[in-house]
């Protein structure tokens, strides 16, 4: 595998997507780009940019081959970086008439596909048999508006395949972006995962009026539950304080852009998730990964409060003073 | 020692004092409360309430002993509370005529004892002979703001006598302030020193226009420098990311109002150390933190880029733009 020989695709329209377009073409020298909607690719053509999304990252549109058709661009390709919402990502691949044998799976997800409860390097590896050595997560504290703006940001790349690792380093790594390797995937998938419930509870807390004393506590008991559940489903010796887990937890649950962290403000102010979800457009991962993170750990039962709490909150219809309040009592 | 008849004060003037003093008078009927100048004692009794600090905490001064004499507050109470920012201690104790022998001193200063690099439990042990068993040091993430607005805050209570923390814990727990409790007294007080120099490491960068991604990088890594250097200096199977340790480091680093981190910031910005002085009126904490950890780390030279890029800054005048640049390739 040769970067200039390589042909890598991305799949997907939104700002994570846009973020990662512009990261490698700094070091190749075109790609492939999947969009739903071909009206999104002809406004990006004309416009030199996402009409959409990071619109002030500009791009040369002759180093891109658009489509909107996912079997010409897989055809196409030999590695895809999914950066499609795993809500909606089966939907997409749904109409797949062409094979993902031999195909480079590239996670830029950071969700899992609901009811399923797959993270998505399990989904890849159990319903489309790709080899996991083929298959690798980016992952890390990194708001796409901001490598949009060439601030310097951090990037973990994880794969069992350190030949994949190496490429993968060479196509992402730029004056702005810094990356580490890892062979963690699941616990740098199930963190990335966790992080937007905690997010949203953030926002839940912010929401009833707790202030920051309160936060620093929250994601504190937070990273120890990533931590206590990390180990519980995958075994690794991981470094839980380091950028791909705590950092990217801290990039969320402190972000003021964050749309989880939003979704969970709304909920705290009282907005009915119903209500919450019309005004936002969407659902927010981190509303799925509260099912999945609950129901993946009646199996192992490890003591979850915070996800428990949100639970309560987001699908029993609980009341959020209440919960939280209770929650407070189980923090330390 | 019962709560009714223990006699407690409170010694300093500032915010953080004035946030134990409302903490306290929940729980006892009267307390003892130390200011230097008799003018703030005169306008606190003519306004009810300090008239520098948290002047949205109202008090009952009839239930408040004030003095401007240290050596009457010591003489009276049983417990003392020191609540002095800690380069200014040795100012207040010089006078010192009555003996601290048999006082119960517990240690809200989050600092060091400049030139000599003691932690505040380590002086009073070593130069006022007060056994470990009558020290006690309290921790947390807490803005006073918040707690002067009765937001859930936590704090920790740290001491090696378990009468003594339980003592403590009657006399701090109320309705918006949940207690832990440790015998880790010096991983915890190195712990909230050294979060002011990430604070104040946070504020250059972000001075220097390294955003929210770089920001989640960098207290990654301020973590695992206190593990570390804690381990190094007092070896103690603690928990880094518990409240007291990584929630102290969060309510800091991510928040707008400290101090320390305004600082950094003007450093960041190009204002000189001596200019970012005379603004902010006073030198920050974080500002001697750094040499303390700095040069008490030279004996167990443990790996700490971030602060050793601090101490180049603070005290070699070393360019920031250059040196967190270096740095930011050392973080991962």
């Amino acid at each position: 595998m040769e970067n200039k020989n390589t042909k890598i695709a991305i799949l997907g329209g939104g700002s994570w997507a846009t973020a990662i377009a512009k990261i490698v073409l700094q070091n190749v020298d075109k790609i492939y780009w999947y969009m739903r909607r071909q009206e999104q690719i002809d406004e990006f053509i004309h416009l030199g940019k996402n009409p959409f999304y990071l619109t002030g990252a500009r791009f040369d549109t002759n180093r891109i081959h658009f489509t909107d058709d996912i079997n010409q661009v897989i055809e196409l390709a030999d590695i895809l970086i999914f950066a499609i919402p795993s809500p909606y990502l089966e939907d997409h691949l749904k109409i797949l008439k062409v094979s993902l044998e031999d195909k480079i799976i590239i996670s830029a997800i950071k969700g899992i596909i609901p009811e399923k409860n797959y993270i998505i390097s399990d989904f890849f590896e159990a319903e489309y048999k790709i080899p996991k050595e083929n298959i690798a997560v980016i992952s890390g504290p990194c708001h796409a508006e901001e490598v949009a703006l060439e601030r310097l940001s951090y990037l973990t790349i994880a794969s069992v395949s350190s030949e994949l690792t190496k490429v993968l380093h060479s196509i992402f790594s730029t004056d702005f972006i810094n990356i580490a390797i890892s062979n963690d995937i699941a616990g740098i998938e199930y963190s990335a995962i966790m992080k937007n419930i905690y997010a949203i509870m953030s926002g839940i807390s912010h929401g009833l009026k707790y202030g920051d004393n309160f936060q620093a506590v929250l994601i504190s008991n937070a990273i120890q539950e990533i931590d206590g559940f990390c180990n519980a489903i995958h075994p690794f010796p991981r470094n839980i304080n380091q950028s791909a887990y705590l950092g990217d937890l801290l990039g969320t649950a402190y972000s003021q852009f964050s749309r989880n962290r939003l979704f969970g403000n709304m909920i705290g102010k009282g907005y009915s998730i119903r209500a919450a979800k019309i005004e936002l457009g969407m659902i927010e991962e981190g509303y799925f990964a509260t099912k999945c993170i609950y129901e993946t750990n009646k199996k192992y039962k490890f003591d979850l409060p915070i996800v428990n709490t949100a639970y309560d909150i987001l699908y029993n219809n609980a009341i959020p003073a209440t919960k939280i309040k209770e929650l407070s009592n189980k923090l330390v």
